[in-house]
């Protein structure tokens, strides 16, 4: 496979960042794209009360929106520019409660594919400089295209 | 099994409803608790733009948020008093693009046990009342008593 | 839609059972087809010392194999005669040891569709004529057309 | 921590080793512990005709009952003397045909706990020496004691 050019580098991370913009529940995590990498990205998030659990711990589910964010755009960097990410599934362990004042969640694309890319997400929560792994997520991607209503 | 008395259920029924109360994510999402039986919690919520993905459905970990806080309270319905429930790991297949003017969400105890309780969760849009099925979820939860810190 | 006619019927019943006559696998479980029809397969195994885990009882591993057998045939009854089916990934849940003389899996199809279907599976103990519920598992299939080398 | 003395390492090679001898599925597959440590496991078997899909390959079940073992004896290690090992759920994603003349199984524990264990398995095909990554698996443990009938 050739090089990609300038030109196409510079596509796919304005694709990741215009698509995580419209996100509107990125927004209401406080989440921010630090990394935008082929078959690579990274999300920050802060601990706030609207995000929470029972015991006040991140709630696993906001984990896992973040962690699918990350993988679904890990997926999207590897896919043509007319390109829609869909999530198939996927499954997240919580490793140990998400305390913590900000979290990194990581996305990496383990087999890109035409149709299916299978990617796998970890969580950090990160306190007084120190990261501690939460949760580790295995989720499928499904490249669409020409599917109206549908671009990345 | 002896009938459950007047009291033990309300007790039940109160645990899980000032649980959910001390859930900032069931806030955000603008949740409500729509049924609470043994073995049995179902959710309801209205679309919201802060709630969605980049083509303005429901971003799928914000529907994997409230199936988890159904499948985690269905599973605390059949636990003791003065244990926590912890959700171990859940997986999540989304079956049609999570659009619709409402959602409800169910979760269903499969299996209760002392330490671990297996349950499922299935999640419908509804438009002008009629229901599709979007995503199912199947997830573990762990049961934990007098651990420091943790109350239901 | 219009209703399978008969010769459809036949075909789809051939082709699950021709399949499955080729999976080595199956001979090896000792795994009998006992129920093909559209969207669902039922798969019948007995106890045998070449199927045990270290206690003596099934192992998750075989109980696996029959259900990913039953939800794979499972989708396969519901898609073109020319296709074939892998499975992209499926999830266990153990819920209890699988101790029995006699195993039944059942695959159903929960979401057919062009490119992707998602089914569930359960897995039953049989003894002495009493079922129990050993497993359930969420599973998604890809249907593939004109692939060198794949075939139903 | 302490380092782990001659005799404790000792104890747990030979529990895993005796544990595997004990379960007929390893031996129907043809499998070998080629590799022991604490909290790593690797497992090798050969491609075998009562193995196989209906297209040759071995079948993702046959695949998934090895990540199994892996993964459970990779816990297994690190677990009490007394303890026995059971599957809680695991998930597997198929990332390419299962095509090789061998095939390598590797568990790895991701974080070990004193009532749950999560781990983590990949599987590589082996063609004339190249290893190519077809399967990871994510898989919970629990670890018993002290209940009647089981034993590591």
């Amino acid at each position: 496979m050739p090089a990609a050019s300038a030109t196409e580098t510079v596509d796919f991370i304005t694709r990741v960042r215009d698509s995580f913009a419209r996100q509107g529940a990125m927004q209401t995590l406080g989440a921010r794209l630090v990394r935008v990498e082929p078959g690579l990205v990274d999300i920050c998030l802060d601990w706030a009360p609207g995000l929470t659990q029972q015991h006040g711990f991140l709630h696993a589910g906001m984990v896992s929106t973040a962690l699918d964010s990350a993988c679904g755009y890990a997926g999207l960097t590897q896919m043509p520019a007319d390109a829609a990410v869909l999530t198939i599934e996927f499954k997240i362990n919580l490793l140990a409660p998400a305390k913590g004042q900000r979290f990194r969640m990581e996305g990496r694309v383990i087999k890109p594919g035409r149709t299916i890319t299978v990617t796998e997400g970890r969580a950090y929560a990160v306190d007084e400089g120190r990261e501690k792994l939460i949760a580790t997520m295995g989720c499928t991607l499904m490249c669409v295209q020409n599917r109206d209503g549908l671009n990345n």
